[in-house]
């Protein structure tokens, strides 16, 4: 796998979601990439975050899907192996609450969510490693106050690449609630 | 895969490097891990570091090799998918100069590897993936002070698993230095 791309910056319909072409440097040994970098990110746009967790997700067969989770805080979301097929949603109040974006991931590529969009994907291939940063320290009080919708809302209508009947989920994110029934998440207190 | 241990955080031999044991929780989707968390791990006294830059590594086949190199920052690193045995060598000046330390590495464990200290790892699994954390942002002018170490080197006498004439190097990590021929890592300017 080798991808030369330029590092570069994507806006995309949800305000502040960014997705971002990383250069992937290939060799005889595999390849090797800068999966993050404050400096060379922040010239281009992206906010400043200063992460404190550093998550990593395994997933082991095409199909795992998980989502959709809005967090109280930023996340820089990228693959460290595999591809996955991503869904996010805005779900702060506002004129773009419930507008959804979808995109294709593989090693070459981030994206940056901000606080508020719930974030959700689905791995498109065996052993997808799926790696975040975050800018707060996650907890289980903390989870309690994440909003979350429901992956086979029909008034998202994501059009999931595997069928969710045939996705391998959590039993949390099958109980999810639908759209019109979530209560967008308050903006941060300054 | 599932490792259920308590997050942990061992010295060894050389002065400030430490492996950690992570937990990592298994479930019907794969697993998830906080492969770095700033706070739990200030508190078990890993240093505070204050990323700015993550790199991912990608090793096609057993036997990869890379290293030895000392690099002008710490270094918080660990697997995403498969297995390294890793070798660290001490290259800071003093009477620790040119210990060695070994041990494999899995999802389950991670390593910090401080400013001066050599960092070499050969992969014992196809498509190993290596990623790390470190707190300044790496430029080809600082790449030229780095203090580099021969893998080979018999005075180092590291037993890798795969013979170095069978493993995958770069031509640049083929031409290193024995540590007779070393000049110490200058410490920092403060
Ligand atoms: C998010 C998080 C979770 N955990 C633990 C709690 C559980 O034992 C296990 C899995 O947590 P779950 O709440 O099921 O996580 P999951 O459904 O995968 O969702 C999280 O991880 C996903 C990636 O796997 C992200 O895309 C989601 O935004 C995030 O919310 O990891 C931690 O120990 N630390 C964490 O930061
Ligand atoms: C370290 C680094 C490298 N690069 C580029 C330069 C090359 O095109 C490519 C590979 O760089 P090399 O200098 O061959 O890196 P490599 O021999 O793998 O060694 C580095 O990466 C290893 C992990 O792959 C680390 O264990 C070493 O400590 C580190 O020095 O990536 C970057 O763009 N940014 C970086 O931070």
């Amino acid at each position: 796998m080798e991808f030369e791309s330029e590092l570069a910056v994507h806006r995309t319909d949800i305000p502040g979601l960014v997705v971002l072409d990383l250069p992937v440097h290939g060799d005889n040994r595999g390849w090797f990439k800068e999966n993050w970098q404050r400096a060379k990110m922040v010239a281009l746009g992206l906010p400043d975050i200063r992460p404190v967790q550093n998550n990593i997700s395994y997933n082991t067969s095409r199909g795992v899907t998980r989502g959709i989770h809005a967090e109280p805080w930023d996340k820089y979301i990228s693959i460290a192996i595999g591809e996955i097929f991503g869904a996010w949603v805005d779900l702060r109040p506002g004129a773009t609450f419930g507008r959804v974006f979808t995109c294709t991931l593989d090693p070459s590529k981030a994206i940056f969510v901000p606080r508020g969009v719930g974030n959700a994907f689905q791995t498109l291939a065996d052993g997808t490693t799926y790696t975040y940063l975050v800018d707060a320290h996650w907890s289980l009080a903390q989870k309690r106050t994440y909003t979350f919708v429901n992956l086979a809302d029909p008034d998202l209508a994501i059009d999931w690449p595997i069928p969710l009947t045939a996705a391998e989920l959590s039993d949390a994110d099958r109980a999810h609630p639908p759209l019109r029934e979530v209560v967008p998440m308050a903006p941060k207190r300054t």
